[in-house]
């Protein structure tokens, strides 16, 4: 496989892993990156400091030798001194969301880093290009975890970022198998990134309740929630129902936020409070049944596109 | 091209044209079933009466003598006045959707018709498989006019719903051109339903002004109105912020309903009042820009389906 994406960060396997929330810690992103695919830390892993992202990236260095990529959401208030540290830590890729591409695409990318931001729209797509990102991540509204206001698909955002930019775009949300992987790149795409899909796996250190609550999910087991002031997707729960319940009883943001309070997220993915807690996750988590390896997950994918693509001729071709 | 759908249905291209609130008149359906496809009638066209629909049948043989469907939503009351009018004038398809398929299937294949139900989720797909229907439409999040209350999107509910259900699939929602067309095929399904490209057809009787609007829509276009009452996809207009404003401030839904009223499809569709009428359609009208003939839209999909694949092939094959 070489599409822009794999040369441009000398990756094997155009797949890479999502950035999560409390998971993406150094031994799942190492996995990947050893597995052919890009493997990717964040700073909302742990202690949520810088010094736990050094220690994390130092950590992954030991585990593989191949590129990673730190993700760092804008929105985050010392989103400047993450990225000081993955700079000086000299990681080979930093992927920026939630927030204004603009602020520090040009520092990243002057210190020799390939700098990504991740785009819900087409405008916003325009806007990362025109920033002077290295590449797109263009997530969908199927995936998990925080979501943008606008619900476009994944299915209707990659034809159109795709026809919108020259630079290369990545499809996140909805895929977790060689379908969607191959459907991403007839749709346009150059690579995908994939998140539940790798919570389902060995390396990853999620909680096994919260995985079994994956691999137990159906096509309709997440719902966003926190439509009007951050919507997130997850596996529907008590955390969830109550959410919505407060959301369609017109019940104040601050309320709302005072009575979810902090640590869900933590409660769920890392504690296993699959009830109580944030339990952030993409739609297609239905079509997970089974925890694998990740080099496992990453050569069936990898390994059934051509056959995929094949099938589809079949009934195409004649 | 040869798949299930072809075969039992007869017709050349696996494209059908959706059933649409007002504007699935005979010069439409036939256009789609000459052009090689599927064409389609619904019980809310025009004056919405048994005569009016054994109208359009009549007009519709008239003008094709290619096979075609009508679609009847079960919710609406007179229901089975319209399956009767369509069993008596012997059309070859009838989809039903909004409803229980258990009800009617059996009666309409005792009358030799083929059946179809439209599904939004794996979960009534195998309700429809197992009330005896020939096919199943599987519409995702992303199409337009009334929508489920669940969000799942076609990426996600393609390669889902086919794996659960022995029948031929058709995926709808998202879909408007050669990329979507492969890449529903390559998440499992077997034939394409559109509705949105077809509403943007020199056949399609939609007002100017409508076809005008969806042109001229983004990606993030569209929007759902009546989460709480029945969703429904539209463009983004003075109804919809209106909707959602009072949705939002939780007023009641009788009272919504009552300033919503009725006759606001037929404002926006048919009369052209596209800000404060429902304009329903599907969240691909971004990718839309311009009004083709019926056979345009179908041959250039058909035509590039090929070179779609093989230019995923170039990135994947090597």
């Amino acid at each position: 496989m070489k599409t822009r994406i794999t040369e441009l960060l000398g990756i094997r396997y155009p797949i890479i892993q999502g950035g999560m929330v409390q998971i993406s810690t150094p031994e799942l992103a190492a996995a990947v990156s050893n597995a052919g695919g890009l493997g990717q830390l964040t700073c909302t892993t742990g202690k949520k400091d810088t010094q736990q992202l050094r220690e994390n990236i130092a950590k992954t260095r030991e585990l593989t030798d191949k590129p990673f990529a730190v993700n760092v959401p804008l929105i985050m208030h010392d989103a400047e001194k993450f990225i000081e540290v993955a700079l000086a830590e000299k990681v080979d890729v930093i992927t920026t969301s939630a927030g204004n591409p603009a602020k520090f695409t040009a520092y990243i990318k002057k210190h020799g880093v390939k700098v990504c931001h991740v785009v819900p729209s087409v405008k916003l797509g325009k806007k990362a290009e025109a920033a002077g990102v290295d590449f797109i991540v263009a997530e969908g509204f199927e995936a998990g975890g925080h979501n943008a206001y606008d619900d476009v698909t994944t299915m209707t955002l990659i034809p159109q970022i795709t026809a919108a930019v020259d630079l290369p775009v990545v499809a996140a949300g909805g895929i977790a198998d060689a379908r969607g992987f191959v459907a991403a790149f007839v749709l346009g795409a150059e690579g995908v990134q994939m998140g539940t899909r790798f919570i389902m796996s060995k390396e990853c250190l999620a909680h096994e309740k919260f995985k079994e609550a994956i691999a137990m999910a159906t096509d309709t087991g997440t719902v966003i929630t926190g439509r009007m002031f951050g919507p997130t997707r997850v596996l529907k729960n008590k955390l969830s129902a109550d959410i919505l319940s407060w959301e369609n009883q017109c019940m104040p943001t601050e309320k709302i936020l005072e009575l979810i309070g902090s640590g869900r997220s933590e409660n769920a993915l890392v504690k296993g409070d699959v009830e109580e807690g944030s339990a952030m996750c993409g739609q297609i988590a239905g079509l997970i049944n089974s925890v694998a390896t990740v080099q496992e997950i990453i050569e069936s994918i990898a390994g059934q596109a051509l056959s995929v693509l094949e099938q589809s001729k079949q009934l195409l071709g004649r």
